[in-house]
């Protein structure tokens, strides 16, 4: 399967997949074809069951449910006192006040969690209660059901508690508990490798830990090679190596002489697309890789140039981790609307990733043009806009989604 | 030390260590003044050094930096080629274009990343010129500094890159290693040991999940001890015994016979002060634990109520988490402005935390009152609104600060 060719260049769908180095690219895939490319090459893998404990450890790393968790019975399963004090019959305590203290024969005390005796309806707390020896007056008056927690009031039986896709917080955790499900099905850790593809120049030896990082956020489990030399043979050998549900590659996609990842991606299984109409990362390319009687799996190659990296990353491998996790495809940042300071200028037909960060204003303005290279913009950032292809960009005042890179930094 | 007293409870600073067990609570501190307790008795812990690559794969429970990062230097090192292409004079391609194709002799090709030669600035891409065997022309021309990447353009040396507490991000990873930064200073991870007070009502046995995630979130390493029954001396025993930096204990801090919590704290080393004017979590407990002749390390009894133990975590045990794992004070949740679609009232005098959820409207409205009890209500909200005790509470209509619960769902 190959993309649909659009925007700005227009080549023959078949031509992305061609020999670049030297010549350049006669056409880029427009992003939302490639979106669909992932979307349809890339199938979830089963859910996996785990122990409420397990789910809780890892909830750093995300936890996403598989399946929607519905309440198996109520909760409380019976009336029970919402609080330490006395159950009593709130007809009892009619007029009941500190200058005229009602006797409660026969009081019961109770404590929060407790369930209610027969007969009564209510509970008042010990600071509404004068004990003296065996005899306890009530110092005000109950309504019924004041102080007690009714058979069902947190959870009805039956209730769709959490749907699937939920992604688990610690409160979360502590409702299952209480309920007694103690297992729970929740999307797979997809297997992902990440191939450095190095060379004489510098770059992609150093990505390592920061795709690493973006690869567990996303609820894969990594295995890290290289970085291998730019060796045509040596990469085709990591791609198509068994182990793996997703292979992601870094470096080597350009149009240099030695930018032999899209030739080697070829020779491991497919080259299905090379060239997206994306900035940065329009050298990023996407297939398919195993080894011979193997199922080939899903991969991605990334731009070797840091910044160009992180994006293709974001909005194209990520994607498909995300998929296979069974995360769907949506980004993980948190969007907040804000409003820009400065214009974005964007070129029609190109998807470009705008750095954003806040002014002391409350507004957000550029730290780096999508042009410019290097995270250090990234790194100077609050987070990103991503400007679509069909759009020149947006004026100072324009309300935008910002993709928040943190969400303790908002 | 003890807090001072506060609130709309006025009774003497001591009444709050007395027990409690059926008399209930004669006065119950501000929240602020526990705030205070909680920051002047935990000491942050001596930072930790690791390896680039650890930090890296901890990115999910939170890295915060120590200390500042300084780039060591310039970055690029000299200046570099922004793109594939061939390094040229910008002064040699006046006047070119696709109809006045210019011929450059002694043409150098480059590839992204590699070092200007010398007499060089400017890159022109691959599309911009016409190859004819040995013969290069330049279909357009190159203004100075063109697909050139500048020394230092990225990264001066000596700039501060990221502050200390700056909670690591992948691009920030990213950078780090593309400056050769090997190693890091961070905050530690301190040892926290969660005891489950259990006893004949159910409850606390259920929390123990819930607890060690929050408890991993907030940067600490779980200890998990119990559910133990509602018994002094085991809960003494538990509280003192040595080996961690901070003691969090959960259930039987009220008012009923079994509440004996606070007493077991009190024998361990320490009942600074029990009752809080908070609502959910009133029945809260500070103070201090150790064997004999070590040194006590700071202690907090949560509710054991789950709604209760909840509030009680985020603004008490959790900011001492936070403390000594050198994040700070802060609440981690990111914060947002809202604004209620109904009122929310709050008692004078008592602190209160209303769980709200995001209406289709794009409002904030309650899920539950703070009254009621379970995590249910919890689950359902996106976030919560902390009520301070001099607030009777807040008009619809009204901006609030939110605290989300889950930064992805914004």
């Amino acid at each position: 399967m190959t993309a649909a060719r659009a925007g700005n260049d227009s080549g023959t769908p078949e031509s992305g997949t061609n020999d670049v180095r030297g010549r350049g690219f006669t056409s880029r895939a427009a992003l939302s074809a490639v979106e669909e490319w992932v979307d349809a090459s890339v199938v979830p893998l089963p859910p996996r069951v785990v122990a409420l404990a397990a789910a809780a450890s890892a909830l750093g790393e995300g936890v996403v449910l598989a399946e929607p968790v519905t309440a198996p019975g109520d909760w409380p399963t019976a009336d029970r006192a919402a609080r330490d004090g006395v159950a009593v019959a709130s007809s009892d305590t009619l007029g009941a006040g500190s200058y005229n203290p009602v006797p409660l024969p026969g009081a019961v005390t109770v404590a929060a969690g407790e369930p209610m005796p027969p007969g009564t309806d209510a509970v008042l707390p010990v600071e509404a209660l004068q004990v003296d020896g065996p005899f306890v007056e009530a110092l005000g008056s109950a309504a019924p059901g004041d102080g007690v927690e009714r058979r069902g009031e947190g959870v009805r039986a039956g209730t769709v508690l959490l749907t699937a896709g939920h992604r688990l917080r610690p409160q979360d955790i502590g409702l299952l508990a209480a309920l007694g499900i103690g297992t729970l099905r929740i999307g797979a850790r997809p297997r992902v490798r990440i191939v450095l593809a190095g060379g004489p120049r510098s770059g992609p030896e150093t990505l390592g830990a920061m795709l690493s990082a973006l690869v567990a956020r996303d609820g894969g489990v990594v295995e890290l090679v290289g970085p291998l030399p730019a060796d045509r043979a040596a990469l085709a050998a990591a791609y198509a190596a068994h182990g793996a549900d997703l292979l992601i590659s870094a470096g080597r996609t350009g149009v240099g002489e030695d930018d032999v990842a899209p030739l080697a991606l070829a020779d491991a299984g497919e080259l299905a697309l090379h060239g997206v109409a994306l900035r940065p990362g329009d050298s990023a390319a996407l297939g398919r890789a195993g080894a011979v009687s193997s199922v080939l799996v899903p991969a991605v190659l990334l731009p070797g140039e840091p910044m160009a990296c992180l994006t293709a990353y974001e909005l194209l491998a990520g994607r498909a981790v995300r998929r296979l996790a069974g995360r769907g495809s949506a980004l993980p940042h948190p969007a907040v609307a804000a409003v820009t300071a400065r214009k974005l200028v964007s070129e029609i037909g190109c998807t470009e990733l705008h750095r954003l960060r806040w002014t002391a204003e409350g507004m957000v303005e550029p730290v780096a043009s999508p042009h410019r290279p290097g995270l250090a913009g990234a790194v100077r950032a609050d987070g990103f806009v991503v400007i679509p292809a069909e759009s020149e960009g947006v004026p100072a005042g324009a309300t935008v989604t910002l993709r928040c890179f943190d969400g303790t930094s908002l």
